[in-house]
């Protein structure tokens, strides 16, 4: 048997870090739980420590770390327990921690996972905010530190795949797969009218709200675009997209000959979640595998930015880089967030961003300090929050 | 620059022959001819003898090595030219050759590519008798001798690019595709009243007739699973087949997880043959490129072993092993043959092929040389030829 890996998990209570335990279960013989940090669900996560029995636990505020006590007791808790960024960084850098998946949603963990990093435990991410606000900072650590950053998001899992074994060299183009979301099929006009409750159907993967609204609107997939960039060493001009409403295969690589390599299977996240604890092994799968004599039809077109300008003004800032790409998500997030509580309409989403794009500074370097990506954060964030504010009322 | 790779060619004027030889115009600074053989004509090869300048030639008869002579003058033949099983051993082993690409059809060439093996070249192979017929023997000269089988076949050389760099226990199955052929979709009644120049018309491919007629009963399929056993050492619950009318999928594997790889890529042939050439490197394409967002719609289904029993019976063949997919081959030689010449209906086909294997020893040991193969295969055919003159008129 191989040795057992011992994994911390930023976002236990979430959806992948929910899956990721599942993943432990089905491999109790191979990963052990050191650390879990969850957000404000203390009555989830003491179950969960109840059962992996890790050795370190953080919860995001001190309501909620009074709330893990009472329900597990002095006697019940980890032998280190903490809340806030002291939590996270606790949980990310235990000594004993060899894989840290991040899972957690927004920026609250860059800072540890940057800490983890310099620690020499492996990443396992599925976190966006990472890589696209600070990307720079944190491939420059991995590199330095010879740290692996393994992706858990579906699609860069895929290329990930798909590039083993490969020399860069050999690689010419790397395409995206994207459902194109609930409203692929809509025209402008009834997308003007969409409500938050139409964008939170998404038709092949349950997750979030968050991240619901920005498959419908392609933002999703331009933040994608952007992570691939940092984890494959990518320009934009070599990474594409493309519309496959069944999302069997996961992503595409293509090679200099002309050869394309893609990656297939069922959606579920504990398939790319094994694969990075497992990497560079591979464990035997608990799902039913993909019945591929019963695919039936998969379907491949363009993305129409026309209709969906957000994946284009990922590619902007991509191209454009710098401190972009943090306006670009902190615009977002404002924005997505005024359209889940009715403030704004579907189609002002991209406007906002826009916006914001706008205004920054062209010229600004990409931040060398996570502290530099906080303060282009917050800048971008209440300049959005203003610009809905001034946004005529629809 | 890296070093030229000198090749030699049995079948040169074939199809796959005539793309080698554009794939060496394409990639003239890393490619040079130094052996070419052909059959019966002699035209052609006197064309690609003046333009390629092999230092070795040859042809399949007396008189075609003539009429060679006559078109090129003393002058302009190559250092060495002979006829027969003699010609085709000095192209395959000539001193130069670092890859021989086994492309003639049929079993002529069975001797000169275990030579070529012998030698130590590394072999392209587009040749289905090759391994059908001899892989055992074929498999173990190559281990012994540390040589390369390099797969031409689309179908096998997908299963290499995706199976690169992986582990033997990370595979659970190799997932064969099939255009389906133009029967795909016809009933058993439509069936029976096919003709050759029905089964001649193939939907995604241009190939020789008797493949063609392989590929309309399915049995090219089977083929190509007894292939898959010997180059990837799978057995035959492990190579499953799945019809893709498209044909733009060339294969899959499964990995232990679930995780499935596949290769995709336009269908022509000069890229299988360029990537043989250039392995373990990979060289820019001289064809356009898949266009992945537009590739529209791509279908899957499971064969229907009722309407199309060859494949059926070539996995017969592969469980039973020994010497019976030599019979299954040659039955469908003479099978298809019968049918091409109007002789026996389409679906008399399979049941030719049927009655050879019920007849062949069952115990019989895999043969443990090609002589042995030979003998075999003369019985089938003999056997085969027999049942065709009994069967009754229809």
């Amino acid at each position: 048997m191989s040795q057992v890996k011992r994994i911390a998990i930023l976002g236990a209570t979430g959806s992948i870090g929910r899956s990721a335990l599942s993943v432990v279960d089905a491999n109790a013989d191979r990963l052990q739980v050191v650390g879990l940090a969850a957000g404000e669900n203390a009555s989830l996560l003491a179950e969960q420590i109840a059962r992996y029995r890790p050795k370190v636990a953080a919860v995001a505020t001190a309501q909620a770390l009074g709330e893990l006590l009472d329900r597990l007791g002095p006697g019940g808790m980890p032998a280190k327990v903490d809340c806030g960024a002291d939590g996270l960084f606790a949980v990310a850098t235990h000594p004993d921690v060899d894989i840290l998946l991040c899972a957690s949603s927004g920026t609250a963990g860059l800072e540890a996972v940057l800490a983890a990093i310099d620690a020499g435990k492996t990443i396992a991410l599925a976190n966006k905010e990472v890589l696209v606000m600070a990307g720079s900072v944190m491939m420059d650590a991995a590199h330095k530190r010879g740290v692996a950053i393994l992706p858990v998001d579906s699609e860069h899992n895929a290329i990930h795949q798909c590039l083993h074994g490969r020399r860069r060299n050999e690689i010419r183009r790397l395409v995206l797969t994207a459902s194109g979301g609930p409203f692929r099929t809509m025209g402008a006009e009834e997308l003007s009218r969409v409500t938050p409750e139409d964008a939170l159907r998404h038709p092949t993967w349950q997750m979030g709200k968050k991240i619901t609204v920005d498959s419908a609107t392609l933002m999703n997939k331009g933040l994608e675009v952007i992570e691939a960039r940092w984890l494959f060493g990518m320009t934009a001009r070599e990474i594409d997209v493309v519309i496959h409403p069944q999302s069997v295969v996961h992503s595409m690589v293509e090679l200099r000959d002309g050869s394309v390599i893609a990656q297939l299977s069922v959606t579920d996240m504990r398939l790319p979640i094994q694969y990075a604890f497992a990497y560079p092994d591979r464990w035997d799968g608990a799902l039913p595998p993909l019945d591929l004599a019963r695919l039936g039809t998969l379907e491949f077109s363009p993305p129409d930015l026309e209709r969906f300008p957000c994946l284009r003004l990922a590619y902007d800032a991509l191209r454009q880089g710098g401190a972009w790409p943090i306006v670009l998500n902190a615009a977002n997030e404002v924005a997505v967030d005024a359209f889940l509580s009715s403030r704004i309409p579907f189609q002002a989403i991209p406007r906002v961003i826009e916006a914001a794009l706008n205004a920054s500074d062209r010229d600004s370097l990409a931040p060398s300090t996570i502290s530099d990506v906080r303060a282009m954060d917050a800048w971008a964030r209440a300049f959005s929050h203003e610009t809905i504010r001034l946004l005529p009322s629809s």
